[in-house]
């Protein structure tokens, strides 16, 4: 089963009223009207195994990561987070100690964004450990930026650099982008975002379905990060790994190109912006190789040539 | 570990500016500022061989039961939910069957309150279902009903019958009391009230600790549901599973002598409302026997004589 597909199933069996529920599933986070406001709202778990190895990482860590993750996806929207709940599923041990880490795991992470834990769920069970976050925000006067708005011409960006991120500790680490999302969207119409959570590939294959075009992505300057791993027999080392690695947390966002030469020299945020291609019409995404050759890319990262 | 002393050890951690958070960790739901309004929101997870057992009851059921659990705990608070969320973490096997069914199971129990699942995240991993829902709500004109109201001289009232909610499907198969608790919140007073998950004594334990009150509940008259088990040797065949075994997801909550009268005598709601027993000044809680004598009642449920 392919989450997509997934998604794709839930989608035709939901029909929403779009003054209720402006955004429902399919996004980095849904929007629902509440009362007079939007909340902006998103969950997300991390479990032993698969994001994190608890042996090897510790609770405090799957902790952190469970929180980050959602606040990644709220940058992904542009959006302001207020408040977080978990559900903790402990796999039998020393409970308590491990309750407490992992609560300071997600208070590390939410409490530099002022997004308190004001609730939860703890159980134990005879098998691994699960913890699901779910983050609640405002559009704050920032209007939410979806997958969905990309357009043909505009220029793809991505913040900070991309590949290897669970071959160091940096997939437990990373500072979700959420004040880079909040000042890039408050200075520029931002047509699309997304976090760079499934590989960039995959991550700008989705701005693409959601928008109905296709892209041109750069892989002359694609900004490989140092812990990519650089296998023989690319034409450029690590931008495989770059391509198709994932959990890097990044932000990958389209605007005009207009827009994209302001903002990249006016250095609106610390993080360094890397312009890393074009959205072009119609579907599917091409490759342009460092050696100036093309190639289509699969959203699963880099289709090899067979 | 018990769940209360982790709870107790969070709120140490967390302090809360109550016009932001009027509500944190330790009641059925958390009450959040969310702009202009007020969000309330619960979290919980139902787990593979902890609150269901996949092999006998199917993945349609645990969905099911994941949703009814939190509209269980926004009921707690007389709210009125209007989304949720849902993370699960699927074994393998059968995945988009198994995703499907337990996406029913979600709708099932939450199309009824008119709550829909607007979001979620799914994933796959070698170990047991895990099923967490995060459900939001408003006061809606109803200001929350928290555990912490109980005053002495109440009246404590049940939904319902209690005990033996494991022994068939009922704790899969039973109605949150949304609707109950928004009538009777709506028309009376209701001091306290908390929903019967972790067993009668239980949770009137919660309300009293919370309210830093006493009770006395009368054995005679504590509505036993005819799944409980009659064990030889019991002065009322069943009382004990009505008091410990938990899983009924009845109300359970306390008004002021007068309006219990009014209130089981007009009938507010169709289903039956037992006047159970009443608040107490001080600390603890004592059983009032079916056969006239009254014994220490522990919030685990009754406390054997030794």
């Amino acid at each position: 089963m392919r989450e997509s597909e997934f998604i794709e199933w839930i989608r035709s069996q939901s029909q929403f009223d779009p003054d209720i529920v402006p955004v429902g599933p399919g996004d980095d986070c849904a929007v629902i009207a509440c009362g007079a406001e939007r909340l902006i709202v998103t969950t997300d778990q991390v479990l032993d195994g698969v994001h994190f190895r608890l042996a090897d990482h510790g609770p405090e860590a799957a902790g952190r990561k469970g929180m980050a993750r959602n606040l990644s996806d709220v940058a992904a929207m542009a959006a302001a987070p207020f408040g977080a709940v978990a559900a903790v599923a402990l796999s039998r041990g020393d409970l308590l100690d491990q309750a407490q880490a992992i609560y300071r795991g997600l208070r590390c992470a939410g409490d530099e964004f002022n997004c308190p834990v004001v609730g939860g769920d703890v159980a134990v069970w005879d098998s691994l450990l699960a913890i699901t976050v779910t983050v609640f925000a405002r559009p704050d006067g920032i209007e939410p930026v979806l997958r969905s708005g990309a357009e043909p011409g505009d220029a793809i960006c991505l913040t900070g650099a991309v590949g290897g991120a669970f071959r160091t500790r940096r997939h437990l680490q990373f500072t979700p982008r959420v004040r880079e999302a909040r000042v890039l969207a408050d200075q520029y119409h931002l047509h699309a975002m997304i976090d760079v959570s499934d590989g960039l590939a995959a991550d700008l294959g989705h701005i693409c379905t959601a928008s109905g075009v296709g892209a041109q992505l750069w892989g002359d300057v694609v900004p490989i990060h140092p812990d990519a791993e650089r296998q023989g027999g690319e034409d450029r080392p690590g931008l495989a790994a770059a391509l198709g690695d994932g959990e890097d947390y990044e932000l990958l966002f389209t605007v005009s190109a207009d827009e994209a030469q302001s903002l990249l020299k006016r250095r609106a945020v610390d993080v360094p912006i890397t312009h890393v291609g074009v959205i072009t019409e119609g579907a599917g995404m091409m490759l342009i190789c460092p050696d100036g050759t093309s190639r289509p890319l699969a959203p699963t990262g880099w289709e090899h040539q067979t």
